[in-house]
């Protein structure tokens, strides 16, 4: 039991896991920040999609109102599916560029500026600021992704 | 080549990362079930979104009333969402946990509640129970991945 | 730190954590591709959906007329989801499924298949192919997964 405990904490004490670790955690948490953020508008915008979400409302027609769409909670959704096609893939393969043994100052570079892009994303999202802010912010978390793709691929392939 | 087969065994072999593939693995085969009960719908329902998907119905117009939506078809699209929403940061932040060398124990009660409460959702979403159902079942889900997230960030920490 | 750095790039050393890295590498580039097909399409077909994207066409109506839906733009926003829906579950099993100690050409043979099936889909979602192109090869994507879920619940299975 010991030895399996022992065994199981060394990648956790790796300096470059820990970095990632911290930083996918963070992102995580970020994206799942995003439900919050949905719901909320939701409530306050009154603006449903599942007709059992207005009852509380009253019945029928008085509540058939709130089954309808809203700027800002299509605008939370779509912030939210923006994340998952651009954190999911930022987690995956972190993961596997922090288990190819990059420096540690390298590492935690991409993980930084990753982690600052997505949540500048998020507020030029919502807001949302003008143009390009948004764009670029997302430019540099995807070429942040790809840079660790680029090394995962250099040190693994195998075809 | 043997010492690398042992090696690669070493972590399977611990019980709290045995304990989360297992979770893992049910919530991620629970969720790509929603693709199933989607195009279950869209073929029963006939609601198809693609014009290339209807072409067996026939041509031209008669084929085009099958591009439609259906209640059901986007209430399985919506369940399938939510479960991308919360399964994906379930199995990201649970990874880094079962790392952090918590106690079997309590490992296995998060993993546990995570995974009842999505199995939950689902048919509360699908059937669709009344609220607060969806709703309660969402928040246990959360709130155990945010206790995760919790101890991962209080045990790796590195900014 | 010697020490670390070792330990760090055990898993790397293991041939088939390295075929799943590669190919686990592949699929996510291969999805975070259709994040720039959205784009240019949208840029293309002149089609947005966030009013601060439409700005530099001028002000008011003579913007607005842009935020509209294309069907390219719907098609390969389509494309995306169906990726997220099934390689995020491949990365996930997949990985557990590394870990679980198969045999190299065996787990060659599922990370091979799942790649040319993805692939292959996303040319029959985009161009697109006739039917049963884009069913087939989204079933043998689907089926590869869950082969290796299998393995992985049958080698670590604790509930």
């Amino acid at each position: 039991r010991r030895g399996e405990m022992a065994k199981s904490t060394q990648l956790i004490d790796n300096e470059v896991f820990r970095a990632y670790a911290t930083y996918a955690g963070i992102v995580l948490i970020k994206m799942m920040l995003m439900s919050l953020i949905t719901a909320y508008f939701r409530i306050t915008r009154k603006a449903f999609v599942n007709p059992e979400d207005t009852e509380s409302f009253g019945k029928g027609e008085s509540a058939k109102k709130y089954l309808r769409t809203d700027p800002d909670v299509e605008r939370a959704r779509r912030g939210h599916l923006n994340d998952l096609e651009n954190i999911v893939p930022f987690v995956g393969i972190g993961l596997l560029y922090a288990l190819s043994g990059p420096e540690l100052s390298t590492a935690l570079l991409h993980f930084r500026i990753f982690t600052g892009a997505r949540i500048l994303h998020t507020f030029a999202y919502l807001i949302p600021l003008p143009q390009p802010s948004r764009g670029l912010s997302w430019a540099v978390g995807y070429s942040v992704t790809f840079s660790m793709a680029y090394k995962v691929l250099k040190t693994v392939w195998l075809l």
